[in-house]
């Protein structure tokens, strides 16, 4: 188990699968649709693949409009057919608080998997999104978002891994992950232990979304965030030095986060620059040491 | 877009996809999750495939006993290993009122996927299991269940359509479903309308569970047998001989059902003969014919 599971069927061709889904992260629904099939491929992106075929996954009031429902439906279908896969149906639930999301399955040659756990010393740690959406979709929940702030969210959760995961593998990244719910500590802590490897992070130079620091030195609280502290700040040493609204942003989950990979320091700085010239707020964001845990410098 | 989704991956591999998964059907959590993975790889076995890997569906209350959940995930796997899968991770959330499922992937040779569309004039319907779980689920939480009842249906329900499966195929099914939600009308009804021919149910012949008749006689009334009724009854033409409570059973949504084949009618007596050999309720509740739509006789 990685991000996805993997099968390996024959020599030529491993199945990925992978599934998930959440409430409402925004009012509009299409956009809610695209952002959960988005968060939901990106696992297969993760793992090198390509995605096949999805199912829906999707729980909503009995008294909910169906035109509301069907937007939904339309902005997961939408970003499956820019994934290049097709929705096959699915499963459809009454319940009282509206959920979507998707089962995605992947295809990838087996040699082409790329697994979390194969950080080596002396890799940098590229990220391919700004972080902050947290922060971000709480502020909005709260009414107390600036429009720009969100409309710049949104853009970066509905935008498909697809293109960094092929970089990733075009500049033979070691490891590969996305960063989601366990925020970027979260995963790069379960890439160094999966790695054997210690993982130094650079808080100064995390990309963050605009207005993400606001909203971190704002104070917000909220229980993706709580939960993240209480599981990951005992196991991480950050600096003295890093200032508490970044240090706050290194707890905020993300949905449909970037991805984060380890590949051969030389090759970063090209990778970034290639990342960004198909605008992906990419970063190189630390390196990958012998020894074990997470450190977080200033 | 049939029980399941499949991708025709090569000459020899066809990848099968579904989802499913619902609030809890029985008190006691091992119980429910083994019912709700028999029932998600149920249609891994209406397409005459075998299950390869399953993923967990999970929506539970933060406050729920953690031996609560280890106990429905249990069942789960309990049940994808007795299928010769195996359980692969999966996506929980937190969610006031619990919920489980899985998105099963199954593998089968392209040539034997068998789908609902091939019903042939002259064939016979087999149902492999007895019909009644939405009544005897329902009297059971309104607390008016006899435990023998209930112990029946949870049997019913616990038992993997697997075996049902493998002599469907041995058969050369023409046509295989499973019974789900939709009631056997809802299914049978499909199953005409995709094979392009008129399926005639006989309501004596139905397998029915023990104390379904009672439950179903006593008026009991819940929202799956109504958006049933409301749906299938002015498709079907029933003969006045129906006896009301046996009316009511063909609207009764079932959980982790039986198979429905067609089947050459030659075969459906030996078949019947060898799925009760190995315990199976399994009756000829039909035949198929040239025409359309679905009747329903005495």
């Amino acid at each position: 188990m990685d991000d996805a599971a993997v099968y390996v069927l024959d020599d030529e061709t491993a199945v990925i699968q992978t599934v998930d889904f959440f409430p409402p992260v925004v009012d509009d629904p299409w956009t809610f649709g695209a952002i959960a099939a988005a968060n939901a491929m990106s696992d297969v992106y993760a793992m090198g693949g390509e995605v096949a075929l999805a199912l829906n996954i999707a729980a909503f009031p009995e008294d909910l409009p169906p035109d509301v429902v069907s937007a939904v439906f339309q902005g997961g279908a939408d970003k499956v057919a820019e994934a290049g896969g097709v929705v096959a149906g699915g499963h459809t639930i009454i319940d009282a608080e509206p959920k979507y999301g998707m089962s995605v399955m992947g295809l990838a040659h087996p040699k082409h998997v790329v697994s979390k756990a194969g950080a080596r010393p002396g890799d940098a740690l590229v990220l391919t999104k700004a972080l902050g959406t947290g922060f971000i979709l709480t502020a909005a929940k709260n009414d107390v978002v600036q429009p720009g702030h969100l409309e710049a969210a949104v853009e970066s959760m509905l935008r498909l891994n697809r293109h960094a995961s092929h970089l990733a593998r075009e500049a033979g990244a070691h490891a590969l992950t996305d960063v989601t719910g366990f925020a970027v500590v979260g995963h790069a802590l379960e890439m160094a232990e999966r790695s054997g490897v210690q993982v130094v992070l650079r808080a100064g130079a995390l990309p963050l979304l605009p207005g993400a620091r606001d909203y971190a030195r704002a104070g917000l609280d909220f229980g993706g965030l709580r939960r993240n502290r209480e599981h990951f700040e005992p196991r991480v040493r950050i600096a003295e030095g890093v200032p508490d609204d970044l240090r706050r942003l290194l707890f905020d989950p993300q949905t449909s986060g970037g991805l984060l990979m380890a590949v051969e320091a030389a090759l970063a700085a090209p990778l970034v620059e290639r990342l960004r010239a198909d605008s992906h707020a990419a970063a190189v964001i630390g390196a990958v040491r012998e020894g074990e845990g997470l450190i977080v410098d200033a």
